[in-house]
């Protein structure tokens, strides 16, 4: 089985600083490949950045869909352009937003999620909302940290820490969903340090799409257009 | 003052068929002017045709903004890439999905939505949820007539009636709301047959755009990103 | 176009007080008339005065109708017996509540609401309850000032700002709609003041009004009653 | 203890004739007073008969509370003025429509509403949408029998079984609700033919209004007003 | 009429301290006999409880319809195994946390429960999701005394009272519903001291038992199994 | 990895018939035992089996956690006594029906669920609204097939197929979750007839299972007791 993970930015350190965590994440003999846009914004903090974004990521899903991969996973938790990316090729596409928000769901009854910037957490939002999932969202706090810098990860560390215990504490969670997946690597440290459930989306979206890809399922065409991935029509994205 | 229509695909033959229409859809002394994109979709009937779409409307939103006018209106009932607009730029941007949406609150308590296609149908279906509107809309019903075939107004005008009709009969809706811009030509028509009231997105966008001018409301920059649209890291679109 | 603008109570002064405010809300060429009622409670602030105001409202709205009005506007936050109103007449009735919250939904994802008293707060609650609003307000919050005291314009900014700040600061509001149509003088100061939308109801109610009669557009009789304005059956109101 | 059932509508052969069925409804040795408006509707079949009633009801609950009685059933399914009410007098007000809903959830997930009207039953949903308790309503049905024709009880049985029954096979209740108060005297042929519960909102609210006053409870001051019932700005009602 | 309340514990000190309170809750000649689990855990604070209680609870409803009882209150505020108990008999059977909580709803907008444990508050939380009735509950608090401790009434009240006093001022609690059957001796002493409504579950729920029977109403076959009581393969509980 | 599938019914040809199914069903290296009850009833189709065969589940599921299982699968689609069981052990306990729902909601906007009778797909409505995730479903059908009868694989195939296109055609459902574990031998050839995504829960119970463990999550202690597995206080199950 081989997952291509995309990384919506154009960010190459970025990239190359995750693509080890990436591979740990997938069971064994999974093959993951972790790729990142040629163009387009260096971060995904807001809707600006999603819609400009866009048409690079379609380009990257299509382009894995053709190179034979069998399950894409879109390594963002804001779950940018995941319709549009499930319209356009055959083969499962799961994004780590909604995937952290599925696992969150068999654990807790109620989750908070911890993301980088107001503006992510507000676009995460207005998520819940369309997915429905809001009703088991205890809330989505910011970390103030922005995706490039979660690097120093002492730093990041910390400040997701204050807002997961504020979201245990006042909020009513009872697990946390990270809300970037830039934070992977501080994931196993904050659930020993809650003693809460920490879901990593990075992580839950590749374990996910195996699932997907093992049980023969994909995105349903009655729910994603009506075309099918073989059709002449689809656009091959961005380029 | 004045308002830019932006029609969100790359038809100019659509854009030169619906100009007249949306110079009259404005008050006395507004002056309106409709573009369409340079590139991108030639429609907007997908998830895959907006994210395609997307920054190449960002660049005609802030084309719109640095030219001076005063208010934005996406004219797609889609409401495609409308989040990330309201980042982009300082004055109002309406969308004419979510504007015939607020205007049909005010008419009725169950209004059901006529569109397109499966595939905008579907998009809309998710927008209403994410809105948290579902709760008003008695159904969204897909007419199964092309963006660019909507030009044939009789096939169109009976295609939507027939629709029209199930979703007062069967769906429990009290008030219609076209389901594209591109079905401007045919709501009073369908108005008069009917005998509830049908609202075209393209004429609700433009009425609503006027009424953020003039009571001096825009967008809020705590729903809509940190930034504004005099920061210098605005991004000047897809260009 | 002729705008009636209904104030719900019995004030002659209150009345008078804000006539001049109606007449600049509406857009050139549009003339405004002013009324209150002949009879009833001084002011609304409770559903038991709504109760007691209700006949002589309907009576006026009927007499707005007849008197070849193009449109009511119903001055009250409340929403005071709309749907009555809208059964009552042919002309589209709109309701300065309902308005504020509509034009807020495409200005901000959440809204909260500075009303009068704890009494207004709470029946504002059911009417956003009542209409699914409820899902996009953050909260609604008094101000404690009756409504005639909200002529002392210092004191009313004072307390109406103290309260917005909490929502804006606390509650996760994005913009701010002014919960008594007494509150029109103060509304533009506030947005001034807290860098957030403020939305005064009685200039939306005005102005919303507007667009319907415009667009030829009414309250749907599937809605608001089997009957019709014209039917010989229409009680004449509270006389 | 003694209930006073208001009936708020002004026709007396009405009145007399569910007097019977009110006292039959009340348990041993609670005595029951049924009195209807000296003015106002015959008939309360629209939110405009319900705002004409208004200032009647309120006059004959204050009435009530001065003569001594223990409870008010306000004995309309479309609840009418209930909030009011409860603002106005310090014993239980129950409202018909509102009893004989808490009362379905006690014996099934979904039930079924079968009133009079088109505008009837739209005015129900409006209700439950306030109450909050439309997640639980399968379908609101109308019998299309005027409330002074429910006299005719073969007519009556015979339109309401089969709304009841559709709304059984098609929209999934596993309850019915009268929709109507002069309804009252199908209920248990109507049950004993469909053999799900059918439930009687008069005998509901008077069944209700019994078990608050036996367990010494009234309406929440903190929800429906702030003053009391002794103080002195109570209005008196609609005289 | 005899109504038999079940205490789904096997407690025989508790169920001999609330005895008395329960025949006091029912009406003048209302027979009403309270017996508790013969196995089982000794108080119902966990799911683990409520799954071990299980069979014993089944088998003390279906005994309590063989011996004729014309109702059944399963005396918890948790409404353990509700759902069972209504397919296994025919009788009416009410269950005090949703008889506390549909009688609530007829006398403020929102209630909050204070119960005894953090565990019996998600239970709890999860059953108000499961009636859809969290629309109206401002909060689910716990007061931290386990129910057998309950007994020391001083300290119950204590430790209720100031979670009460939390859930009005805020939470935007109306009314108080306490969420243990073990807490009815304070009741009437909270009431008093907070002025808003306390509902005692115990008394509630039979009082509600004696509505159903007087109305001659029960569990709908149609929510409650295929099957009816007579129904020879109806298990004969948990020996 | 060792995984426990307890079948919570004491049919023990049931249980010889699904072994090899479930073993297949788990990813390479990973151990499958296969158990179902020693006493209890022989299969679960309504909330009254559920209750009596509560106390034998919970005393498999600690059996599980004592024999060092890693993860348990609740092999039923009713999602019997799952909040129980997580309170009872520390490893991840998953639930087949709860298993399904969550991965379809990464395949489709809106799914049906096709169980076995009336009496369970009510039960599964019920699971939905407490999870929240009823507003993704488009409903819940029956085939009218006893659990033990499932074993005729034709008779099965064709009425769930039926029930399935039913739910496409006419609910709107995008992808359709089997609601039997007894059903998965068929799910294969139904997606294969229907073309949209078919789940199958044992499947999809084990293969969540598999992803919390590898992730190192397990139900949270926030949400499901506040006790901890190794508590001395634990029970021991229904012996």
């Amino acid at each position: 089985m081989k997952i291509r993970v995309i990384i919506p930015n154009s960010s190459e350190p970025f990239r190359a600083g995750q693509e080890e965590d990436r591979k740990k994440a997938a069971s064994a003999g999974v093959e993951v490949e972790v790729v990142c846009l040629q163009e387009g914004p260096e971060s995904i903090e807001s809707a600006l950045d999603e819609a400009l974004a866009g048409p690079h990521i379609i380009g990257e899903v299509v382009r894995a869909a053709q190179e034979g991969c069998d399950a894409v996973s879109l390594d963002c938790a804001m779950d940018t352009v995941v319709r549009a990316a499930r319209e356009a090729v055959d083969i499962p596409v799961v994004s780590a937003g909604e995937a952290s928000h599925l696992l969150a769901l068999g654990l807790a009854r109620r989750f908070s999620i911890v993301t980088v910037m107001d503006s992510t957490a507000e676009a995460i939002r207005e998520n819940l909302a369309k997915t429905g999932l809001d009703r088991r969202a205890a809330s989505v706090r910011a970390a103030h940290v922005p995706v490039l810098e979660l690097a120093d990860q002492e730093r990041a560390f910390t400040a997701i820490l204050a807002q997961a215990r504020l979201a245990l504490e006042e909020d009513g969670a009872q697990a946390i969903v990270l809300g970037c997946t830039g934070m992977s690597q501080v994931a196993a440290r904050l659930q020993k340090e809650l003693g809460v459930p920490v879901i990593d989306p990075a992580e839950a979206s590749i374990q996910l799409a195996e699932v997907y890809v093992r049980m023969g399922l994909s995105g349903s065409r009655a729910a994603y257009g009506p075309g099918s991935g073989a059709d002449g029509n689809r656009p091959s994205g961005g380029h």
